[in-house]
């Protein structure tokens, strides 16, 4: 078993532990850190890929997400005290991988699709150029962050294009893990979400928080009429009251004598949703509150805002299928070796030859293209840094590839608020180049196919 | 929009967000705070309670996992000047406010479930007694801790029936965000699980970490015979080697020659496991390498575990479907007020009766019964203060109730490794005294029916 003493014992240890992201990896990074400085392979250089083989089942396409927090973690990615004394008394490396990791710094390239972008089976949304050393080191934390932010990004924008022009907001915290629930809510912006009620990803994000009160703001005061006018007093008559904890029709009723008919807004959060959403919206526009808007929250899915469409509602809070994917909680992807240097120095494709796991060998390019305006194919051109240099992709093409990081010099342009947003513009730009397939909730194959070419 | 005044720009700022947990909440927890506290109300004496209202579909039980964790977060449930800039700056709460939560300290008490406990529809897992504003501020961090927590341990628990006496450990990490990956380790371990390959967990709670080499160091090297020699210079020959980069049966015939009968173990990450297992085994057993370890990893889950049985495999590796709850990725929990104060001081039971919503009024007790040494009810009694007060349980139910905040003071038995290890029995021992069906992986209903009496 484990020796106790290289547990984290204090508050302080663990929030020491928390500025580094070095430990956020599979054991198994260090340890072939370690034999591979031994044998010298360490140095090598090699690309590694990042990719799924397939999309979750009748899926269309996905959104990737989660790259500019790639690059948050990478700045963090620093073996201070703490960390080198637990791989030491582990025994998990050895002196000289210590020392090596004491100064670690990743000084390779990250290039990329951008975050927003469509992706599909084969689609190379990340490749990792650098020694083996430092790219080994860095599997775990790229797929846990790509994989889960790619899968929330995904599920919000069908629910986005399900929601057409009402906005989405991110209520879904309390269903996945807490800091799962920050990753979350920036992955649901990007999925085209408006707002979030965790307020530490507005924080860290500067997204813009929203939220007023629950049932047990109503429950905790001896009427609801002393919560409303309590919320009122506090918020202002803007506001959007909760009208579901005992009748909806009263609730409705005493909101607007409290607050009047500049009442903000009421949120219903259980019952037939469609239904009620035309009685209030009815009750309301009887009582003169004609702007009073009408949210829903309810366990709502993309497949639910299809069938609320025609019902008269503003806005949607969003929780547990958000945050865990609507039904496809992870993507599937990997960090697969494609090319590396061999003992002569010469760079050379790899793959493995795995029954049912196997990968194309070689680094990628990656490119659309168009017809008429819209997307047809998505080709994967796949060879070694020798055969692809002299590539020419046919004029009307596009990219797919931007530089996230060049030898260790990170493009903070990817990083921080203003990345969220263009990683939200984009995504509805790119969705609207695809064939309107994409935008079907029948489950089918992907929007466009992906065409691997090696040269 | 946000302003952006109020984002993190910094590694020290955000390291420093780190360090406390007061902005993992939604927000409308601080506008009710904050309205609470205008008319007085936050002052409220409260009973929250959280449970769920249903298993996911045709499970027998669930498993709590996460208590600790809460533990341990509300020890760092502080604002500090990072959070009360972000919360003034942005309006959510007023002055008043600001100044209450400077010196913000969780003072109530906090019951429940111990970790590893069995759980079913209406079990009252928690139950968090102070004030209306002090309980208000934790309900999105618990429910985010246990809804997550507790499905992975779920899931885990059944993953270790399947797999019998055979070792299951996790490799989930990459599948899921990199903090819950974390908190799925130690979820796991209550579960059952003996190891994890996740490296921060390994620290955070001293557990066993596991794992030797993937696909890319083999790839690396110019042979799979160099890549064993150098997995075995490093490592010792009690080491496992991963045989499916390529051919396996050539793997095997190379790492026994490399390592000798010694060799420590063998992994296989693809194909049919059952079948190259046995030849794998089979093959060893013909080298002399009759020691030699079996390891198997490849998209399992309980199912596939339980389709293994009877080859010759010695350990699992279990990923995606361990970290994303096997099908069900949160516990649908929920965190109720259940009883409080009224204007004259009184406590009082209450509930929402929202449409398919609707809770018990009053706080909990709870009690299992047996009959012949096995569980066949899980007893669940409501009431006020008053009318629990004298409440006697007949002889041979458990309670299944224990402390674990007492007014602001945190039992630190349950904190840290110990705790871990403590639940871990627990779950195994309370499985062992449920009916034979809770351990059937076919759907059905809860392996005890709940039955709640209002006193």
């Amino acid at each position: 078993m484990a020796d106790s003493s290289t547990a984290l014992n204090s508050a302080a240890q663990y929030s020491t532990a928390l500025s580094s992201t070095a430990l956020m990896t599979d054991m198994y990074e260090y340890t072939m850190l370690d034999a591979a400085l031994r044998d010298g392979t360490a140095q090598r250089q090699c690309v590694f890929e990042v990719f799924t083989r397939h999309l979750p089942e009748g899926r269309r396409y996905g959104v990737v997400a989660g790259t500019g927090r790639i690059l948050d973690a990478l700045e963090r990615f620093r073996l201070g005290d703490g960390e080198l004394k637990f791989l030491s008394d582990r025994g998990i490396v050895g002196r000289k991988t210590i020392d090596w990791l004491e100064h670690f710094r990743f000084s390779g390239s990250i290039i990329g699709y951008r975050e927003g972008e469509m992706f599909f089976p084969n689609s190379p949304i990340l490749q990792v150029e650098g020694t083996f050393g430092e790219c080994t080191l860095l599997e775990t934390l790229i797929l846990s962050i790509l994989n889960y932010d790619s899968a929330v990004a995904s599920a919000a924008s069908r629910m986005v294009t399900s929601a057409k022009n009402r906005p989405c907001m991110d209520m879904g915290g309390r269903r996945t893990n807490e800091w799962a629930a920050v990753a979350a809510s920036r992955a649901a912006i990007i999925g085209g979400f408006q707002g979030t009620a965790n307020l530490l990803a507005a924080q860290c994000y500067d997204l813009k928080a929203i939220g007023t009160a629950a049932h047990c703001f109503t429950l905790v005061h001896d009427s609801e009429r002393d919560a409303f006018q309590a919320q009122i007093d506090a918020l202002g008559k803007n506001t959007t009251l909760l009208v579901d904890t005992y009748n909806i029709e009263e609730a409705v009723k005493t909101a607007v004598e409290v607050a009047g008919p500049e009442l903000g807004g009421v949120r219903i959060d259980s019952g037939d949703l469609a239904s009620l959403a035309q009685r209030v919206r009815n009750q309301l526009d009887a009582l003169g509150a004609k702007n009073t808007k009408i949210t829903v929250t309810n366990d709502l899915d993309e497949y639910a805002l299809a069938a609320l469409q025609s019902a008269p509602v503003d806005s949607y809070g969003v929780g547990t299928m958000l945050v865990t994917g609507s039904g496809a909680p992870t993507c599937a992807m990997v960090y697969k070796l494609a090319e590396r240097e061999n003992s002569a120095g010469v760079m050379q494709p790899v793959a493995k030859k795995s029954k049912d796991k196997a990968s194309v060998p070689g680094r990628k390019l990656a490119y659309r293209s168009y017809e008429y305006s819209l997307a047809d194919c998505e080709h994967v051109i796949s060879g070694s840094e020798a055969s692809l240099a002299d590539y020419q992709m046919p004029e009307s093409w596009k990219d797919l590839l931007v530089s996230y990081v060049d030898h260790g010099s990170i493009d903070a342009h990817y990083q921080g608020h203003d990345a969220i947003m263009n990683a939200q513009a984009y995504r509805a730009q790119a969705l609207a180049e695809l064939p309107i397939t994409a935008q079907s909730l029948m489950k089918g194959d992907p929007a466009i196919p992906t065409e691997v070419t090696v040269l």
